[in-house]
């Protein structure tokens, strides 16, 4: 899938140069479970984030929206096990203190610590707990694996990569976590994603990267339809690979932009695929839509919908159900012209059912991994999200 | 619930005066079950529909859409077991064929006959069954019970009422049916519902008074979140009763807008209640919204959030979920100023926790009907919204 000019490493957000990560069990979870953790950078940062959209953002989520606005950060601190969310001012002043902590323990400006919380909502954070966990963080090199672990909530692995590639004659190293849910039940259904790079970018150019990175990757992919109060994706760039800062004039610009869609995309993969009871997961290839609103819309609209999940958790290739999908999405539509396939299996053509052999069809959507294409035919735009299917008799 | 003065009759939609129906098993469903079935008025009627917004409309449901544009009709025939949908130009060819069938069997005017399906999508129907099954229907005023029956595809029980008052001196009689679908396997998930009323009716005014009356009832609940391609509301008004025509100036219209808002919140209600593994039916009221728009919104979004679902399921009375629910809703809402009520029980006052008792909390929402009201301290909107809670481990 990727060019043999990009190398793939062990590990991940402390692979590039200048960063460490460390964590603590401070007991907001039981048992010893790390739920604490630090990742910083040597030196300060160009930053920039993309978060929840919904109108219930939680505490750490203010936070960081107000601190971006500068474009800088050197540092971040996470916990899980608790939201902080709907905890009013006195969580609004929690998020402050645990990022004082950080500045303090670390020596560091507390105005470039952001902060991140997962877990359940309407409690406010143990902060006793956190002040004694902040003190027993050592940061390294070795740091990002076990950063990746201490914040997965209900995920059942780590999810992280790695990328080294050459750029502007310097070597560039870009890494980047994530944690998302399991699907019967996601207790805590934040999608957290940390990314950081040595390259040296350009503050306003990274801000726009960044949201069409994450439009085509962790907002493509279905859960379980809910938006969390916590979602967070932030790239930290520290320079130190000493590039000529990156902008959209850059003559090899496309390199890190390939990266970074690769490693997002992964990640957003990988979230979608560590499901609980999920048997598949769906690919939906969106082609020839009208526009870019409508090809986003339509291939969500196929992953959500519950009904056409149902059929393929029986491997029963009731397409209609993707028809009635597509008809519900808003999407642009013309219902004399499109074309569905199933793997190879065309199923529709123009509309009406294709003169497809209903075994082919069933098992063009029986393996792990089914992908479906859709074909509009009124414009020229595209899109692909993923959705986990759930075990038949489980929905 | 309702005032003295309304009589709850036996059935149904052919209780007014002038209407009957009648069914038959024409071989689209095996054994010999119902599944087709006409309703028929003994004079023309003013009629309006609302139908599915879907781009992907079913023939049956272009039809009707076409044919309303008069505002008149006089009889409706509807099949179960194939939705005639994504059946191109053979499929509308066959959704008038039948409404022709239904012309000569009764010496109807062609133009003032209805049609719809419901069933699986993409096969055309068995037009030589239906030819023979038309011919087989006896129209009779007893007929409004096997209507309802044979109307239906996953329901478990057939959903009807009718009701009688008097308005201007006169006795009316007003009566629906409607089918929905379960709610684990929605095979068919359409929703068709039909009202006949003996009442003398203005067509642009009843237009306005069904869409709203939809609007809160059959649109408020939330079945598997899926939209279908042939979902349908109709309602005959064919006079007989021979009041002065209802229109929004009529000093009595009151009386009939309390009936029709009962009866079709009444069919909605029963849609909701009827759900494979459905343990709890869960009401959600919003108050206080900014806007009526909002209050849809948040209401909606409570009950359609599986997040939220899971926790009710499991008597969790965890409401950091309905608090993400409704920031994700889009709804206009301060993080600091709503309260959230399960039953009696008090669990947020002005975006955070309550002193709650958790036991308290936990025996609100263990019943089988669960009522969650939400103030949002914003404006003076309301809206009601019903759900389906499937049972634990089945979601």
């Amino acid at each position: 899938m990727l060019e043999e000019v990009f190398h793939e490493l062990d590990c991940c957000i402390t692979a590039p140069q200048g960063f460490t990560a460390g964590t603590a069990a401070c007991g907001i979870k039981a048992d010893h479970i790390q739920d604490l953790a630090i990742l910083a950078s040597d030196v300060p940062c160009v930053a920039a984030g993309t978060f929840t959209t919904s109108n219930a953002r939680a505490a750490p989520v203010l936070l960081c929206q107000e601190r971006l606005q500068s474009g800088k950060a050197q540092a971040l601190i996470v916990n899980s096990g608790n939201a902080n969310c709907a905890t009013g001012q006195q969580g609004m002043q929690n998020a402050y203190r645990m990022t004082e902590l950080v500045a303090t323990h670390l020596g560091l400006d507390n105005t470039l610590i952001l902060c991140s919380s997962t877990g359940i909502i309407g409690y406010q954070l143990p902060m006793e707990k956190l002040e004694v966990g902040v003190k027993q963080i050592t940061l390294s090199k070795e740091g990002g694996k076990d950063f990746s672990e201490a914040i997965m909530t209900t995920d059942t692995y780590p999810k992280r990569l790695g990328l080294e590639f050459e750029l502007d004659g310097r070597t560039i190293r870009l890494g980047g976590v994530a944690k998302g849910s399991r699907m019967i039940y996601p207790n805590m259904a934040t999608m957290l994603s940390y990314l950081t790079t040595d390259a040296a970018l350009e503050c306003n150019w990274l801000q726009s990267e960044l949201r069409a990175a994450v439009a085509d990757s962790f907002n493509m992919i279905s859960v379980d339809g809910d938006m969390s109060t916590n979602d967070t994706c932030i790239l930290f760039a520290n320079g130190l690979a000493g590039n000529v800062p990156l902008n959209a004039s850059h003559p090899e610009v496309g390199r890190f932009q390939t990266a970074l869609r690769y490693i997002t995309k992964f990640l957003a993969y990988e979230l979608a695929r560590d499901g609980e009871d999920a048997t598949k997961l769906m690919t939906v290839h969106i082609h020839s839509a009208y526009n870019k609103d409508d090809a986003v819309k339509a291939a969500r609209a196929v992953t959500h919908s519950s009904t056409w999940n149902h059929a393929l958790a029986d491997d029963d290739p009731n397409w209609g159900r993707v028809v009635a999908a597509l008809g519900a999405s808003g999407c642009t539509f013309q219902q004399d012209q499109f074309d569905i396939f199933f793997g190879e299996v065309q199923v529709v053509k123009q509309g009406i059912a294709a003169p497809y052999d209903q075994q082919e069809a069933q098992a063009a959507i029986a393996g792990h991994e089914v992908i479906i294409t859709i074909d509009l035919h009124l414009g020229h735009s595209q899109a692909t999200a993923y959705g986990s299917v759930l075990k038949a008799g489980c929905q």
